[in-house]
């Protein structure tokens, strides 16, 4: 029977789950692959007691990279210094890879496909997004026969548990992050999760491989969940609606939108009822039309059940390119700045009670400029929290039309983007 | 730049949709594969018009296989007589073979993969379950590295439809079924959808795949939604469920459940939420936990992507064994008879008016042997339709039990499963 030599870089949960389940299935998956995995050396900060102590230990990780024994090196330990050092000496070495790093392969993968097709070699990268969701491989392998129109995705896990707790129980935004953390949903360092960096990173490797081009991490509009207050929640749920954090790809002819940020949905739209720490990529597609895949988006045994599907691909000679075209074929990416957004707003003003009447303060505030389709209201002592969801704007006129608006009856606005799906 | 020469057999809506995309995306497919797919040959019963009349058309489909010219043979006829001889000619010449044929690859699977490994060849059959919802390549490739443990599937649209306009529109079966027919949702002969037979293909080729064993059609308990009535609909609408006929199949040690039958499922369950035309996929697997999928499982264009993607999967050397293993390292299916059955019922009961008061009618009918849980109701004339949800029962125990009711106060009863699912 034919063995693969692995070379495991990274212990922690992700780590683990791999280890676990080459030990554990190790039966089943000789069965499908018709070939022996087995982990020869791992490297981490400091050795973990889960590892059979006649496996190779290196401290450094690029020592793996090194190790002749190794036909393929699984990445796992995150960041953009050492796991890209890691990655390319294994990659020049001849040696297949995997990994699990969105931030690497967002931030660096055109470089990095451009090695990899140098070399002869192949990477795997399903485990970077999505988890246990093959989005990867759907939207290269199953949808490759296709023009990818649009994309809404819910790709961290945190900030739809965090959301799914508040619109839920009502709580704050500080007190659901807290029990997030304690719950283990939220990192000690939440901010990659909650700024919306972590989805952008899995946005621009779907949407460079929905758009044929290079992934564009740092054209994307980024915004995070930690600017969404409670009274948002409720005047959207008031409204018929939930905030979900999306990220969006749009073709919009020769450009495209790319784009990160809290939008309410229908609550009757099914990507709008995945709740609490599941992932979801609801895509438009020329030929099959919509496709919503559901899956858990974290965890060890989940990530390392995408990680282990590589293994097998390669074992059984399945690949492709990174993003499914050849280096350099992929364009570059025109991603549409955010204020030529074009579509619904839900607006939040925080209005003196004695300046205006529910029952006309919107004429009041807004004159024949913005028509407003459903309002709520919430009662605050000497202020009135209103709701409001509008007719479809161009952003950037949005934003003048909320800049001016009479200071002395609105003590502040903000707004939120509206997505209508229709699936 | 590489060329694949390609022999379509069917003219119909599928090898329509496969013609239309090849002709429209040449471009993008060649960018993705690298590869100029080219339609040399066609065969049907009579030519096309919007075929190119420069392509080469036999009027017997064996004919293709035997073309020297053509490299893949891409099989839309249906059936399993013509179909199977074609795919085995085309096996056995050396021929790549893409198929959208669930029976053949459920009822003659095991011999086909031992045919194809024979002659060391490939055959695709994405298209033949779910269409464009590409399953088949998640369960083979992506949840490769878990064992499927159950999953739960809506597999055929006109049953889907069907039993979404009943719940919405309160029409009876038979008139609905006319409708469907009237919009091309169903067959003007649809007994292979309303009987269930289709389902029951899909469901054995996922069921081979997820258990590594010979695809196990004749096994199968299959009952369709020809008998399913408006009451049924009504009272479990009231009880707060939705009928779905459900392709199901569990891992139970060492045997296996592998049926297909309209079951309840709570309204608020995600998969009870798929309507009209879409099939879904719900899947448990040991590591990745749960997954689900959605997308439209018929269309010529629909079809078409998924044929379109297995010639992609060619055209990169990307393949896999038949259901995921070696032929020879298949298991026979143990699969268990629905009467060893272990789960919630629900219970439809016709009763005489003056027999029963509403208040005690479960206690007088049913004595201690079965627990009501909730019931619903219709008055019509001399009779009251009840509908019972029941606690958990043996299937062969509650035959037994409704077999010996009282003639005189039931006039009739018959039971629904009910699936309690927790996603």
């Amino acid at each position: 029977m034919k063995k693969l030599k692995i070379g495991l870089a990274g212990l922690g949960t992700v780590g683990r789950g791999v280890y676990e389940i080459l030990k554990k299935d190790a039966k089943i998956l000789e069965l499908k692959s018709q070939t022996i995995f087995e982990i020869v050396a791992v490297s981490a900060r400091s050795n973990k007691d889960f590892v059979d102590s006649k496996i190779k230990f290196y401290s450094n990780a690029i020592d793996l990279a090194n190790d002749s024994e190794v036909d393929v090196v699984i990445e796992v330990i995150g960041g953009t210094t050492l796991a890209k050092e890691l990655v390319e000496t294994a990659i020049k070495n001849g040696k297949k890879v995997i990994t699990a790093n969105k931030a690497l392969i967002a931030e660096f993968g055109s470089e990095i496909s451009a090695l990899v097709e140098k070399y002869n070699g192949h990477i795997g990268f399903e485990a970077s997004t999505a988890g246990a969701n093959p989005v990867i491989k759907n939207f290269k392998e199953s949808f490759v026969s296709n023009e990818i129109t649009e994309f809404y995705a819910i790709l961290n896990g945190t900030c739809n548990f965090i959301l799914t707790k508040m619109g839920n129980e009502g709580s704050n935004y500080l007190e659901t992050l807290a029990q997030a953390q304690k719950l283990g949903y939220a990192e000690a360092d939440p901010t990659l999760d909650i700024k919306g960096i972590d989805t952008a990173h899995k946005l621009a490797i779907l949407s460079a491989i929905s758009s044929s081009s290079k992934p564009a991490f740092k054209k994307l509009h980024i915004e995070g969940v930690d600017e969404i207050s409670i009274e948002d929640v409720k005047l959207a749920d008031e409204l018929g609606y939930k905030i979900k954090l999306l990220g969006i790809y749009k073709k919009l002819g020769d450009s495209c939108q790319q784009t990160i940020y809290p939008a309410l949905l229908k609550k009757c739209d099914k990507i709008a009822q995945v709740d609490g720490p599941f992932n979801a990529v609801l895509v438009n597609t020329s030929n099959a039309s919509w496709n919503l895949s559901i899956g858990r988006g974290a965890g060890g045994l989940t990530t390392g059940s995408a990680i282990v599907a590589d293994l097998i691909d390669i074992a059984c000679g399945r690949s492709s390119f990174l993003f499914g075209v050849e280096n350099s074929k992929l364009s570059e990416a025109n991603v549409i700045n955010i204020s030529q957004r074009v579509g619904k707003y839900f607006l939040k003003l925080i209005i003196d009670k004695n300046s205006a009447q529910k029952t006309n303060i919107a004429e009041v505030i807004f004159g024949n400029k913005i028509l407003v389709e459903q309002a709520a209201f919430i009662d605050a002592n000497e202020e009135i929290i209103c709701g409001f969801l509008i007719n479809s704007q161009v952003e950037k006129d949005l934003t003048e039309i909320l800049k001016n608006l009479d200071s002395g009856l609105v003590k502040s606005s903000k707004f939120l983007r509206v997505e209508e799906i229709g699936f």
